[in-house]
């Protein structure tokens, strides 16, 4: 509790029916908020500008956001990003998620195990055919079994028509549907990456926190047939960096926002999904920092999956203050009932107006069976890497037999390359970590279930979950990636005689898994229509643009580089390195304040006043970890890799009075890989877009 | 998950109804077991031996045990029991629970803040005076308020006649009634601590386990008038400690055991109360350990508290491994079937294997009731010790106008000069932690009752639980004693008057509270009166003894000091100061393996063969901890600290296979304080049973 209570959105709000006057909005590419652009910042960008940032933006399928910064397909993104695959190379002697890595030479650079990057090649927008395909009159059930073959054929005939991934992505909660073509990077390597000491400097104290100090970077390199990838859309590095009050963009992923949902949803958030996530992951948080505790080589194998427990809790207690604020609920009601009554003020929507009804009756049902679909579908209950495997096989092969449009959607044709990819990674697993997670996930489902419950059960099969967990855990060959290819190649009957223990538990739940999945994907069908009526209504009845709210898919975001006030105090739009040092000190060079060796020993060849971090008042959340952050030129001016505190509830509302995105300054990447690491080719490369290999004509 | 899965239960068991016959039991001083004592370890206690022990232990209200060991009024505990002492000492800078403290003159012994201590004078069978207040044919409520009102008039006519402090504990939870009398020490003072880094060695990864290496012992004072107190019985030091395979005796307070419970309760306990309780204490873990991770000053301010939620948590996560596996319950309910079919086939007890029934339902009701009366009365919708103090405050105020026997029993005239030394403790509080503890607890209340429960908006009052919890802790003046002392003597009207708002947020629960709080009531009586008779049957019945669950009131435990296997390896019965060195080199010395500096540097005048710490087989529970271990000769071998990881299933059913107390060892003791702390003075009282300063007749 650094910040006495603030209370950043009561300024803001009506979102829902008011057009937007502010830097906010993460928008969509084909969409461009050109006027909002043009009349708060006097800037028109062209089709060539949003072309060029489009396809200079890359996703990580494992979580992020980044940029290609090469020719040679340099990719830069977090270091919290690469982690998950910083994390896959390592072993009891080698810790690179710690350490650090830099290939000096391109033959070192280490192919990643199962990390996929998607370049957004084009948008195609679908609403009308997949809505087409869903005719009138059908219930729910049926209506949902259509959308999903439509959404499934447009897939497919893209993906073989172009060759590019293809994804159709429903936006506005199902008011429009957008075929999304990538193009798929699936041998990268990696490249340099600092140690977590100064990418993560601070640690959770001074997660979401500003000023902050951090050096969160990781690069890439994309190849194709085993060479780098040439590109020809990359993005040219600004050596300046940003000026205060300067104009920018954000060109990334967010994850998920709330922002269009109703009060019934929010509520629901409230009181049963924020708290059951919150109890889940303090429960991991402690699960696994007491096992790291035990040793340092339990704190590696548990590291990257610790962090991803302690950023989650810390953000969503951030949204959950908000939804937990009882003026954000009635600001939203009072919206709401706006928003129904300008709708049924005009005859042609008078009947859009019970679209809200429908919602808050599909929530209810949703509510009810939840829990359920928490720990048998979402696999809370079933906590382990190998019980994903064993699921993804037996599933697989009862998928098989099916159309590609009946089946579950993730085992569509076009997604297939993507599910074996995952699916036959060498990832590292370590049966005491799986063991852990999956008896403190057995006792969580006892618990949340009841220990009497007949699945629960048959679940422990009479063992303790520790047991039970133990023996899963030993037994099961799908650790063996050889064992999984040939399962994945057989049938149902094939996967059956294996008799493997974790895809026999995997079986056990999966009616019941299968069942609690039909119920919510009908509501979701339900609700889906009615958003398309709310939709519908407001792009005819508002003169704004508005945005959906985020998807995992590329938006553009923009704001001004721009420090704020907090308890009266003026804090600076960006900091130092002298800041980094001084930090330190304050806490005795304590962890999680330490600081790398190395920048101990090169502290007198640091130019103390390079700036290192800056803020501004883009509108980012969870996912936009990574994304480059451009000027009106396209020029590659730092790197997003975090929120402040009072961002948080941005997953709820925008606001720029306090909220801000935290980057890492342009200047700060180029000086520490030139004084600290001593990676001039790597520095050479991103000044000048291009290898020095390729410039040596190598 | 140091431990591969393991299963100590099965061999267990049956507990319920057949006679004890191993090293067994938390037996009552008034009620030792002489014939198990005889026949298996050939042992006969005189009542000097047991009058002797008795008042040579001590009981210390914080929660623990101790004992006396000069005739100088020196008592041993755990430093981890004066924990909260040390603690309430500590400022910004100084941190006695983290360094330590050694008074090296009397006169610079420190009074503590707000400990009671006390020593079991007497104890008396009031059963049927109990039982025969509790007339026929009252209703339930009636019969929960006959016996509040006799039992306190029981207790009041008993103080005033003895000047001891006199409670009824109700004990078999109903069978019986026993009057404890106690001498009260108010005056005590800290003599010496050592460094919590070698009393806690280890932390968290080691707390509960074996083998172990902690010198886990705090020394106080008690005085009388300003002076250390004379006091006769106290126990002779066993310089040379225990033997492999000796009897030992354990004589403390443990807190609470559950082998008598129903199989209703028990599934209760399995389904609803434990996932609720750990649900909580991971979140507060999580909370404190966010919270001290900001800086030093935050860490020593919540590490008292910290401790108590880890060490609460591991004990949990144990015992709840136990009620989770399936074979546990299953022979419950089986033991419980021959005890009710054993009763049928009684003619005089036919009807009472009704009061399984009884248990039940009542059982039904707190289950249901449970979580308000958790949040509303327990106070975990209040987490602030400023909550707690002005609902004393209010309370007082209302139960002063009843009679003695009608007041909420914490009020009855014998407990006033308890609760008066606590509520006008001098205690340090901070701002920020209650501001802290308070927010998270209103957020906890909101989650768990929904935040459109009405008691939930009227105290939230329109504003987010952050910010409410600011505003309380700012404008309470329940921080200041002088304030509570007016209040205290006041009437209601004067706690009105003086518009406390954290007076008044108590107010706004009270009504709730209390109310649930007297449904709680009126169900645990209908138990009690259903174990009144489970209980007369059984001693009817059962040829062998059997001793009442765990009450945090005086029993004497016996048992061998002895080693045992864990996966085929031989776990010896003690450690030595070897091992500790060793210990701390397997972790490269990193915290929570590093030693204080003093050890490092003593290290050559340490003799390493000394043995540290050892087990033995001793019924121990949480509350133990302080216990004075003892042989034959009634010497003091050694001090209970903790349990081993097998040993947290105690909780429902003994084990001797692999279930170890793990204690220090006496010559550890005197060792450290000769070579390590140069505490001569202290070991020669230790060993010659009086002070120095007594000796020279100061």
């Amino acid at each position: 509790m650094k910040h006495s209570p603030i209370c950043p959105w009561l300024i803001l709000l009506m979102i829902q029916s008011l057009p937007v006057w502010s830097d906010e909005g993460m928008w969509l590419f084909n969409d461009p908020p050109r006027q909002l652009l043009r009349e708060r910042h006097q800037f028109d960008p062209s089709a060539e500008w949003l072309e060029h940032l489009q396809l200079s933006s890359v996703r990580f399928n494992s979580g992020g956001s980044g940029s290609l910064v090469s020719e040679d397909g340099l990719i830069l993104s977090n270091h919290h990003v690469g982690a998950d695959a910083l994390h896959k190379f390592g072993d009891a002697t080698h810790d690179y998620l710690r350490d650090g890595f830099y290939a000096r030479r391109p033959e070192e650079e280490k192919r990643c195990l199962d990390l996929e990057l998607n370049v957004l090649m084009s948008i195609e927008n679908v609403t009308d055919r997949v809505n087409a395909a869903v005719k009138p009159g059908l219930s729910a059930e049926e209506a949902f079994a259509a959308r999903r073959a439509v959404m499934a054929a447009i897939e497919k005939e893209s993906l073989e028509r172009t060759g590019w991934r293809s994804d159709v992505v429903t936006l506005y909660h199902g008011g429009q549907y957008h075929l999304y073509r990538y193009k798929k990077y699936t041998d990268v390597r990696l490249v340099f990456a600092p140690e977590q000491q100064i990418a993560f400097f601070g640690g959770d104290p001074d997660n979401f926190e500003y000023p902050r100090f951090n050096l969160d970077i990781c690069l890439f390199r994309a190849y194709e047939n085993g060479k780098p990838a040439k590109i020809r859309h990359y993005l040219k590095w600004s050596a300046g960096g940003p000026r205060e009050n300067e104009l920018v963009f954000v060109s990334g992923n967010p994850g998920r926002t709330s922002r269009l949902l109703t009060v019934s949803e929010l509520t629901d958030l409230r009181d049963r999904q924020f708290p059951y996530v919150l109890s889940r992951l303090h429960r991991l948080e402690v699960l696994l920092s007491a096992y790291s505790a035990r040793s340092e080589e339990n704190a590696r194998r548990a590291k990257d999956l610790l962090f991803g427990v302690e950023n989650g809790r810390k953000a969503r207690e951030g949204m959950f203050a908000c939804l937990q604020d009882p003026r954000f609920i009635e600001a939203k009601k009072t919206a709401e009932q706006q928003s129904r009554n300008a709708l049924r003020a005009q005859p042609e929507f008078r009947d859009h107006a019970s679209a809200w009804d429908q919602i808050d009756a599909a929530q209810q049902i949703i509510a009810r069976e939840g829990l359920r679909h928490a720990l048998l579908e979402s696999g809370h209950g079933f906590n382990s890497t190998l019980f994903g495997i064993a699921r993804t096989l037996l599933r697989g092969a009862e998928e098989k037999n099916k159309s590609n449009g009946e089946r579950l959607r993730e085992y569509r044709d076009s997604n297939r390359e993507s599910l074996e990819f995952e699916l036959f990674s060498e990832e590292p697993l370590y049966d005491d970590l799986e063991t852990l997670k999956l008896a403190d996930s057995l006792s969580w489902l006892s618990s949340q279930l009841g220990a009497d419950h007949s699945l629960v059960r048959q679940v422990l099969n009479g063992i303790s979950p520790r047991e039970r967990a133990f023996e899963l855990v030993r037994q099961t060959r799908v650790k063996d990636v050889a064992f999984r290819r040939q399962l994945w190649q057989g049938d149902a009957a094939a996967v059956s005689a294996a008799r493997d223990p974790m895809i026999e538990l995997a079986r056990l739940a999966d009616e019941q898994a299968r069942s609690v999945r039909k119920t919510l994907e009908t509501q979701e069908e339900i609700k889906r229509q009615a958003y398309g009526r709310i939709v519908q209504a407001r792009f005819a009845l508002e003169k704004g643009q508005f945005y959906p709210d985020a998807t995992f898919t590329l938006r553009l975001a923009f704001g001004a580089v721009k420090g704020y006030t907090q308890e009266k105090q003026s804090i600076p739009f960006q900091t130092t390195f002298q800041g980094l040092f001084e930090r330190s000190n304050e806490h005795q060079g304590k962890p999680p304040f330490d600081l790398p060796p190395r920048w101990l020993a090169k502290k007198s060849s640091i130019d103390l006043t390079t700036p290192f971090n800056f803020v501004s008042t883009a509108d980012i959340i969870g996912g936009n970890s990574g994304s480059p952050v451009v000027n009106r030129q396209g020029e590659f001016v730092g790197i997003i890799f975090d929120g402040n505190i009072q961002s948080l509830v941005l997953d709820f509302a925008y606001t720029d009075q306090q909220a801000r995105a935290v980057s890492v300054h342009s200047q700060a990447i180029l000086h520490a890989l030139r004084k600290v690491y001593e990676a001039t080719p790597l520095a050479d490369e991103l000044e000048s877009g291009r290898a020095a290999w390729t410039a040596q004509g190598r």
